[in-house]
């Protein structure tokens, strides 16, 4: 009666045990872990839910002694379904809303095609493993099973542990390779500023969608300004007017940008379902939070609490003087680079070109001092963040980036500051501009997409040529490969851990082999940092170098390309992250453009050019002038991001239908009210028999209304 | 059997018609309106609610042809607890928690000693009759009967139109006499600052115990900068730090007065029930809003609706311009007036005293002319906004204000910010800060609270002379009072309007009488208005007339009572508005204290006696100053206000936990979602007959990982 057919993969009574649904999580053991702890999270993994498990399926690779195990992970259709439940993920029901997934309710979610099968997009399959894996909690163990030392502290995540300790080597989604294509191939062929945003989003989740979201629009922003300054530049203005106009038309047009993109944004988030999430104390406790064990007043759940007070305390009498500490350094490195520069100039004058080879010195050693010094100091935020123990993820992310960001921004742009405000040479600062704009660029395309894949090829041709070599002469194996040690220390080493295998020709064993050398995709962070610091370049001192927007968006027409090719062929798949907005950057980038009001202003006002095109003013006049437009810009920008409201009408409108449809249906299971009850109520309150007015037959307010009635009617 | 006690007031099968709970409103009819129009609306207030009718009680004073009807208006306690469930009003719970009320829940909201009798405060019954009144809308009635040219449209308030055809003379709420007494009492007991806030907002409503608490909140923040200023004054403080010193420190104290504000009101509002009323479409349309009759795409009911960018085209096309205009006239107006001056004294240097006669004749004139602008602006912004059309009251009241605002800050300050950065004269600018400040409020007291007290009593002796004199000798009534005229003329001319009356004895009778001699008290406008302007004059020249804040003190100490005095033994019981803020006022305080920023900064460093104190700097060192100064102050501001959260944390806890628990309340009505349930559902999608898995009488799922564990043991 029942075929063996590809539905079958999913019912439990299968034909074979190493027949599972796709696989969606690779998990690569420590080749040293111990035993017990190996097989201690294998069986949470599958078991029960009420045991602390995440009931999804587990099957390992074939196992060779002296490698460490690698296991493949999985959900049934069914199973999945549930987790998407439990997570409240959001998807649109056929009325056009995005409500909370309901199974009860599913069929209001099928529709457009869509099957049990596909309601789930690859993004919402591997974000439901993953959370699922993510919630396999200490309860109460005490310790990790074979490692007495390595201590959990209750609801701590295994896995995270596992991580830490290196018991777990890597983890890491497997790609769908056909849905990989698809969405490859329509990204290629696509003009070049929309990318197929709804399939990244399906396929890549919600934070990687929403970068390339933002990158597209802040490119179609650019083309306004490239084409503004190409025609500056080709035409050679001189004027005052139109040379004001260029500059005060940039600070309005960056903030209408903000303005619109934040809109853009809402109605994105809305249509992906992330827009609202929980922000309140109903919203998850970030795993690693530390503090005693509590009941949350609000859910009632069992919740490790750390007092707000610490944390800010923490924060502001230590992180804050910490990175202010770190910046001051970074400023102080900065000047004595000039300072060093200076000098070497001045002997070049008196000793000749012997003084100047060494001119470009202070600079190199700049460069590489803050390189170095961005690397610990990426550390140190980290560890600054963790230790101000945050409780959600979002803050603790928010605070670990603006730390990184405020460092940042002082080390890409102190020193044009310093040339255009206390040097004052706007030639210099120009080419500064220039130099730092487009030499970065460059790096940062090489950097991102070329230098990994080059180095994998490489590297991938260089050990299959080893491996021939050896198989060819057996006698050179112990000089490459290290001496297998024994990999389970506990009596039985030979014998496999007890889990079903999967076949032997398996695709998903050589592909989760390919996939895992390459590099994982870690955040956006940098992507966005990317654009962050372009921003500044474009838009911080777009009044001397107006050609920095048309390098700006060529860079990003291909920085579209490149990051596409990055994600698809380059890079580990990434774990799906939520996001309803760029998070900290959109404050950055708000922030930027309020710096950009005022550096601007002042730039006008001190370019020798425009003072030139306008010889009648004195310099307090000049002063004064600086001040004028710039409270005008900043109170017009004010007013517009006062004005504009931050969720477009139709999103509004969708989230008020959703929160009247919950109220009244709230309303509906509190039960009707009914004036019955009401009276009678009042009756037994103030002793009246209540036969008195059950005779009747009505209720006391009609029965009022029907005498005054008959009153009135006599009346007449 | 039954009694004819207190309770029975409140049967229907009550002694006398004539007998009805205590009256909540006063409704005074025209004596000429037509008989129709009366009926109807009386018909209307009683009948039952799915006639459209407001089921409330209605007893005229007995009847004297010539004079207009009044009636008594009431209601039981059921049907006020209905109206108070159907308006969702807030109330606590013996939680804590701020929740809608809820009849069938009514055993959760009486505690701490509240009955069904006390459940509901002064104030909220008396918002109860109002909603009811203001609810009796036109259905299918065309126009006011009796009056064929006076048109409804569909869902108009009647009692809307009434008033504004003059039908109604006045409509007005009787005071609770031992409730008010209650409350006066305590009010004038407390020491100076703490008003029994609560207290008042249980018999005036939030709106005004908003006001009071608001005017507390800033006289005591006014001590702080009065102390200093009488130390500077006193100490005559001359050396620049600590002249700098005060002015930031009145700038930074005043953000953090209305950030804390902000945080205290959140709070109150949360305690009254007032917070997040709902702002979306949900909300309720303001009566008088135009517009063709369609169906809200969230609620689904039937209400006017007007396009969105009409409202808009007219706000920015016509008001904006429009205040604009009159913005220009006035600040010409000013500056003919300071011109006239000039003129004055030059003349004055040529003809002696004669010209020095009309020396003070532009201020004027001036004055005059400002104060009759200000009349016929105000009506303009009333037109103007009626004309915009707004969706909801809390945008109406908004816009209005917003124009209102706008012209009083150009009318009262734009004099001294001519003197100060204009004419640049310290000495003047102090002098005129002084006057105005003190005079001011020296008027505003007087016409506030004792001249309509002085002017009723009077009154009142008069007309109860002229009676005394009219009853000792009839002849002379012609001369006094006006021939009664017919009162109604549709041919039944001294048949009474058939509706039950009070008793001639009833004492409510008397007072009805008296209220409706006294002003009503129409909003809390003028009172807002009043504190703006202080706030500016205190806080916009502080730098240089430190010795406001300490008169301001002063005025606000007597302003508290006054403004109580007022309230509990002049004007009319006002009627409840509900608040969660005091609205456009916060943003008009906010901006004030910007502004503020920008003066004090700037008057710092034009000011003589600074820079004699530091002689060495340049005027362009001033400047730049300045700039640094404002915007250090400024970025120090927007750091605060970005930093403190708006909700005190208590009030986000609760807040959350009602989210939670009505989240909870739908999740559980929506059903618990069953794994068996997805199983089959499964099962009959892919075609596998249910039995198969009946027998078994396991879920999929647990048969799997039952299959697993028993592999697993297999294996072992």
């Amino acid at each position: 009666m029942r075929t063996d057919s590809d539905d079958d993969r999913d019912s439990p009574e299968g034909p074979g045990a190493s027949h599972i649904p796709p696989t969606i999580y690779v998990i690569k053991f420590n080749r040293n872990a111990r035993r017990q702890a190996v097989e201690f999270l294998l069986e949470r993994i599958e078991s029960k839910q009420k045991f602390g498990g995440a009931e999804l399926f587990v099957r390992c690779e074939p196992q060779t002694p002296g490698e460490g195990l690698v296991v493949h992970v999985s959900a049934t259709k069914i199973k999945l379904l549930e987790i998407a439940e439990a997570t409240e993920l959001q998807k649109t029901t056929a009325e056009g809303l995005v409500q909370e997934l309901s199974v009860r309710e599913l069929d209001q979610f099928l529709h457009g095609g869509l099957t049990l099968e596909t309601i789930l997009t690859p993004a919402e399959r591997e974000y439901c493993v993953r959370h699922e894996l993510d919630g396999i909690v200490a309860r109460e163990e005490q310790c990790v099973p074979g490692y007495p030392s390595l201590h959990f502290f209750p609801g701590q995540s295994v896995v995270d542990v596992y991580l830490a300790e290196e018991l777990i080597v890597s983890m890491y989604p497997l790609h769908e390779r056909c849905y990989l294509d698809e969405v490859a191939s329509n990204w290629y062929k696509s003009i070049f500023l929309s990318a197929p945003l709804d399939k990244i989003r399906d396929y890549f989740g919600e934070s990687i969608a929403m970068y390339f979201s933002f990158l597209s629009f802040y490119t179609m922003l650019l083309l306004v300004p490239a084409i503004l300054g190409l025609a500056q530049m080709m035409l050679n203005i001189d004027s005052f007017s139109e040379y004001t106009f260029y500059a005060v038309f940039n600070l309005i047009w960056v903030t209408v940008f903000l303005e619109v993109w934040k809109r853009h944004c809402c109605g994105l988030a809305y249509r992906w379902g992330t827009l609202e999430r929980d922000t309140g104390a109903g919203e998850m406790v970030r795993r690693n939070h530390r503090g005693e064990l509590r009941r949350n007043p609000v859910t009632n759940r069992l919740e490790p609490h750390y007092p707000q007070w610490k944390t800010r305390a923490k924060l502001y009498l230590v992180s804050v003087p910490s990175v202010g500490l770190c910046v001051m350094a970074a400023l102080y490195l900065m000047m004595m680079a000039f300072w060093a520069e200076e000098h070497i100039i001045d002997w070049k004058k008196h000793y000749g070109s012997i003084a100047g080879f060494f001119l470009n010195v202070p600079s190199a050693v700049y460069a590489a001092v803050v390189w170095l010094l961005n690397f610990y100091y990426r550390k140190l935020a980290a560890f600054l963040t963790e230790w101000e123990n945050h409780r959600t993820q979002r803050d603790h992310d928010w605070h670990r980036m603006a730390k990184l960001v405020v460092f940042e921004f002082v080390n890409n742009f102190s020193s044009l500051f310093y040339i255009a405000f206390y040097i004052q040479d706007m030639d210099m600062l120009c080419s500064q501009v220039a130099t730092m704009l487009i030499v970065t660029q460059m790096i940062n395309h090489f950097q991102e997409a070329l230098l990994p894949l080059v180095v994998r090829k490489a590297y991938n041709k260089f050990s299959s040529a080893v491996m021939e070599q050896l198989s060819q002469n057996p006698s050179l194996a112990p000089y490459v490969a290290p001496v297998p040690r024994p990999v389970y220390r506990d009596g039985v080493e030979a014998q496999p851990i007890p889990v079903l295998s999967l076949d032997h020709k398996d695709p998903r064993i050589q592909q989760a082999k390919e996939e895992g050398q390459m590099d994982p995709y870690t955040d956006t962070y940098d992507d966005y940092l990317e654009m962050f610091l372009q921003f500044g370049y474009v838009f911080l001192f777009s009044s001397v170098y107006p050609m920095a927007a048309f390098w700006a968006l060529l860079n990003n027409v291909l920085e579209l390309k490149t990051d596409a090719f990055k994600l698809c062929r380059v890079m580990q798949r990434p774990s799906v992250k939520k996001c309803s907005d760029i998070g900290v950057w959109q404050n950055c980038f708000e922030l930027l453009g309020c710096i950009a009001v005022a550096t601007n202003c002042a730039l006008l006002c001190m370019s020798p050019k425009l003072r030139r095109a306008a010889p009648g003013f004195s310099t307090i006049e000049w002063v004064l002038m600086f001040v004028v437009l710039e409270h005008l810009i900043l109170i017009g920008k004010m007013a517009l991001m006062w004005l504009v409201p931050d969720q477009p009408a139709w999103v509004r409108e969708a989230l008020d239908k959703i929160a009247y449809h919950s109220k009244m249906a709230l309303r509906s299971e509190r039960g009707k009210r009914t004036r019955r009850q009401l009276s009678r109520r009042f009756r037994s309150v103030h002793g009246v028999p209540r036969s008195g007015s059950r005779s009747r037959g009505t209720t006391p307010v009609a029965a009022t209304t029907a005498a005054n009635g008959s009153v009135r009617r006599r009346d007449y």
